[in-house]
């Protein structure tokens, strides 16, 4: 049965005039209510503790839109939020800017908004200032979702790839794969999908804690497109070190496991979406551990590495589980397509 | 004759591989040098001179990219910039966020990237953040993009809905309907269209000086998506005063109403793209028409109208040429999709 016009996006829903304004104070205000937003300011005001801030940015293009474990909306929050959290910085505001096609269904716009106001809620972030722009059909799929946003600095915390020396260690907060595989097994409509769930969370109350409780953090990142595989050779490329990992200290879910040897992915490749790395001096480590097996977001945390001098050419090393020693490389990046 | 596949934007340039990085490094980094990007950094740290900001973000859909004045690389910077200066805010630095179809060719996103860049360098804003996404061919229309902007708030400066009373001048920077009619214009390859020529343009150093110079601008706006009618139309709703204007007081090039004329478009609705509507104390408004029309942006401005008390309803009348009344209503929306 088909739907009637008016239960779905118009063009004219991006037009500036009355649809647009309706479209806004109906559905989209309603849901982020704070001082910033309410008279609809060309840009928010903000006041921050502090005057030094980070600032990021992310497009989020997944498809499917929902996905098992969350859907874009979700995945724009908290992906954006983990960038601020993994560079030190505490999650203030976020802007939203959707570009939606002609067409696309009112009830799917707002189970995304509820989603993006849920994840803000859940952070204790805040929406405060957006745009939302139409095209016609065939000229985007759906949706398309950025999110900016602002933290300010936790106090004393600077991290960084000069930071890292030799024998730090490398701490990775949970398993790997999660994300990327549920997405992609809900696009090829395989059958184990249901036991797939994207690990799509906001990391920054569990690095927050970290930052707070110890002082040997030296970098965080949070590996989604490229997975655990490009963000330690970005550690290496970036310090010049190598980074020794044991693939037997590797979390993984025996789902995601056997998903990926089925679909012939490596599952070093394939993006997160509730996870980061931390690189941290050795006599915390044991410490950064502990503190993430006692978050929720961190139970499966592992210490999965070290950093070591470079002899010949920096790299990324990892001791198999059957007792060689493969080179990890930098993943080419045509293997998962809008994942986020 | 067809492009080399090496000539165009693959898939897998969005993926987060090697090829990700060679296109954020070959090509968007080089464009944007400044220490904030340099390392990559999941999020930009900004030392800000004030813990006040403004806060900001646009999506650019436009179709065509290119146009007579401008394409949506120019427009992605301006357009951010321009809702920072109506806010009464100094733009300090930009995110950017690309949304690339496969197969864009390599040398129109580096005309884009090179237009970015330019506008960028010459209102003195720097691109601190960002991030690129590809999706399938056919899955977006070569390329939108995402900025968004935070800046500081100039000093002493408070502008809001609230601040507007009976009495208060109406200024407008310039003529109006010039980006909307260029773009529409040049989509409909009608043949005007090299006369037609959009106002893109950044605003900042325009209303940073009326706001350095004199004390009494109150409220300030772009008008955008909508027009002037839009824009009009808000600032009676919100301040539930009527807004008089007077038609013949409002510059529009002959081209422009021409062109309008003949498509059967209301100037009032079309979208402008630098320019700016002030609404300032009765006391300073000839001062702040002063620095405009000595200002490069603004040599055209105008004094429009006033704000008067509602007797009945809050309202947006213009006295027409002819010697009539006409309400100006707030457009509906579906005239010109993807014009910014």
């Amino acid at each position: 049965m088909k739907q009637n016009k008016h239960d779905r996006i118009l063009l004219a829903h991006g037009g500036g005039g009355k649809l647009s304004d309706e479209l806004i104070r109906k559905y989209i205000l309603p849901r982020f209510k704070n001082p910033a937003l309410e008279k609809l300011p060309d840009a928010a005001t903000l006041n921050l503790d502090s005057n030094t801030l980070a600032f990021t940015t992310d497009s989020y293009v997944v498809k499917p839109l929902f996905f098992n474990g969350g859907d874009i909306g979700k995945l724009a929050v908290c992906g954006t939020i983990n960038d601020l959290a993994v560079a030190g910085a505490k999650p203030v505001a976020l802007s939203l800017s959707l570009i939606i096609e002609e067409g696309l269904e009112f009830s799917v716009l707002e189970r995304i908004l509820d989603s993006i106001a849920r994840a803000a809620d859940d952070n204790d972030v805040a929406i405060v200032t957006g745009d939302t722009k139409t095209v016609e059909a065939g000229a985007a799929e759906k949706i398309f979702i950025n999110t900016a946003g602002i933290g300010t600095r936790i106090e004393g915390v600077t991290l960084g790839f000069d930071k890292i020396a030799p024998g730090d260690k490398i701490i990775l907060s949970g398993t790997i794969g999660d994300h990327g595989m549920t997405v992609i097994s809900q696009r090829k409509d395989i059958r184990f999908q249901t036991q797939l769930k994207s690990d799509c969370a906001a990391l920054a109350s569990l690095t927050g804690e970290l930052l707070d409780k110890t002082a040997g953090v030296k970098f965080m990142r949070d590996p989604t497109r490229g997975g655990l595989a490009a963000t330690l050779n970005e550690i290496s490329k970036q310090t010049r070190l190598t980074v020794q990992i044991s693939e037997a200290d590797i979390p993984v879910n025996p789902t995601v496991r056997a998903a990926a040897d089925m679909l012939g992915f490596d599952v070093l490749n394939i993006a997160n979406e509730g996870k980061f790395v931390a690189v941290v001096s050795p006599d915390c480590a044991d410490d950064c551990l502990n503190i993430c097996r006692n978050h929720p977001l961190g139970k499966q945390a592992a210490l999965i590495g070290q950093i070591t001098e470079t002899t010949d050419l920096p790299l990324v090393e990892m001791a198999t589980k059957i007792g060689g020693k493969r080179i990890v490389q930098m993943p080419y990046g045509r293997e998962l397509p809008r994942i986020c």
